[in-house]
């Protein structure tokens, strides 16, 4: 098959790659359907994380089940499904708590990489999820979206405790930051504030029902919602980028006894004890448990209640895959979608 | 009046001070029954926190109002009445969500020092719990406990979301770690690990309900919690010590997806973005906003359902305060009791 291996900071390729196989008997082999450009593929695309040996790319993914391993108990051949970052076995004591991404048997979720054609998913009964059909060409991007970036805003959005009578900030315009907004709107949210100075995120950021835009950054973003808010900060503040200046606007903007719900990979970041003591701020976030939503987002985007994927503004067929990093990394696209 | 001087480290004189006096018709005077030295005292005792100019100590105190300015209602001269560390208006927006010592019109507790013969408490309605009627003897230290070292360790055990079927650690054998232990042991919880190599300490810890000690610190206690939890860490975990070694044991026990709930001051502690992140550990604490729980605290006492006067295992006349300080600075006592 033909599938996207990183050879360096900037250097993508679109190569012939050995067919996936089944290795462990609860494995899956996808044949993908879409898959995409995560804003976290651009860490080691830059170079902020080390390249040591070409590594096969992309962790998002929707398909349809090539071929099942004999212990695969419920995922059947000829299946689409949803899938997501991290491989869990749904059954252990961590998966029943609601804590997937960090299953006890937890492995990366697509490790064949799932900018291909194929893909092998370890742990398939546990990891997947199948949606009630095949679903139509254009509910494809909304659960593409819920396997990662939208699956990932809405952990934000609960790990923020976004409910209904809350203000809630948003940190970070990317599409995670954008589908942290439409979890907050789905939650219940009041009041929502994207903080946002592109004017095209902006404009998706109030379609998915940002109430109110703020542009200011760093202390003065967070003095922005403290004015916005009584001078008493938000309620509930999202987290989508993982910088140390973005982690302390974000404490800096909510209120006391506030949460901040954080799901941008944290880099470089180093909480300073004394001002989060005095701050009493909730902080909570990680790796998003998107197995656990995975079925309510299913059903939202299946019954059209949401329409998440208009965050993807440039689809490639797979084979451009290149192209999808370059545009996001010179912010041409906030995300791509890959069509094999 | 005669009250309790820091003048730098290790210097703490009883001398001659000037009678409190109204100042804002929001205040009340006490004749303080009962008054004690805190952990948090020894920061400065110690050298850690700079002392810039002679400061009045003592911020944990039960008394009788002697006076009340012209706005207060609802405390009234006669009344036995118990307080802490910060003063709260008890009605603002962050007061009501329970966050009183983040109160928007917040001040200290006891400004002109509680280790004294007599204090000046601001916003005495907001910040002041009368008692049922005037407290037998015995009743003094549980009701003097509450007022800071039971209500943070009550605080930290809320935090960290303790609760039925719960394992609980914590992290620290100071007076708040001990009355963290009870805490634990009246919200349910299914299990609690003490944390402490003080044999004296040990067994307190046992009679307020620990199931477990353990005596290893840092990653091997870590280590040591986890393999008392199947590899997976407690459900909750109180760190009631305020170092960065503190800190990183007890996100280091929590499981993913559980909780640290932190009442140390925390000194000189970054926690560290990555690790924290990948921990999965919901992370709250602060200053104890012990209005919150005063009622209930006060009753639990009154109704002798909990002794959490026990911690105090050194009771001094109140001139003897510097022998208060040096007895728990050389760990010769758990917490020293003034009675004035």
């Amino acid at each position: 098959m033909q599938g996207t291996m990183l050879y360096g900071p900037r250097d993508v390729r679109f190569e012939e790659r050995p067919d996936p196989e089944i290795i462990e008997p609860t494995d899956a082999i996808l044949k993908l359907s879409a898959a995409c450009v995560c804003g976290s593929d651009l860490w080691p695309y830059c170079g902020v994380d080390p390249v040591k040996q070409p590594i096969p790319m992309g962790h998002e993914y929707v398909g349809i089940v090539e071929e099942v391993g004999g212990a695969v108990r419920n995922i059947k051949p000829g299946q689409f499904v949803v899938g997501s970052f991290f491989a869990s076995d749904n059954t252990c004591e961590i998966c029943r708590s609601g804590y997937q991404s960090s299953c006890i048997h937890r492995q990366p979720g697509a490790p064949t990489g799932a900018q291909a054609q194929y893909a092998r998913i370890p742990l398939a009964d546990g990891t997947l999820v199948a949606t009630p059909g095949l679903p139509p060409a254009d509910l494809i991007p909304s659960l593409l979206s819920a396997s990662d970036v939208l699956g990932t805003g809405w952990f934000g959005a609960v790990a923020a405790a976004v409910g209904p009578g809350k203000t809630v900030a948003v940190v970070g315009d990317g599409a995670v930051g954008l589908l942290a907004v439409l979890a907050a709107r789905e939650l219940g949210a009041e009041r929502i504030i994207a903080m946002s100075r592109h004017e095209d995120r902006q404009k998706l950021a109030l379609e998915f029902g940002a109430t109110d835009i703020v542009t200011e950054r760093g202390d003065e973003g967070a003095a922005k919602i403290k004015e916005l808010t009584d001078g008493l900060g938000a309620h509930s503040v999202i987290e989508a980028v993982g910088t140390h200046e973005a982690m302390m606007q974000s404490i800096r903007s909510t209120r006391p006894g506030g949460h901040v719900g954080f799901v941008g990979v944290l880099h470089d970041v180093e909480i300073p004890g004394e001002e989060f003591f005095f701050s009493h701020v909730h902080l909570y976030g990680g790796p998003a448990p998107v197995r656990r939503f995975l079925p309510e987002l299913v059903n939202l985007i299946w019954s059209r209640k949401i329409n998440p994927g208009k965050v993807f503004d440039l689809t490639l067929p797979l084979e451009q895959v290149a192209e999808g990093y370059r545009a996001m990394d010179e912010r041409r696209a906030i995300k791509a979608l890959l069509r094999p």
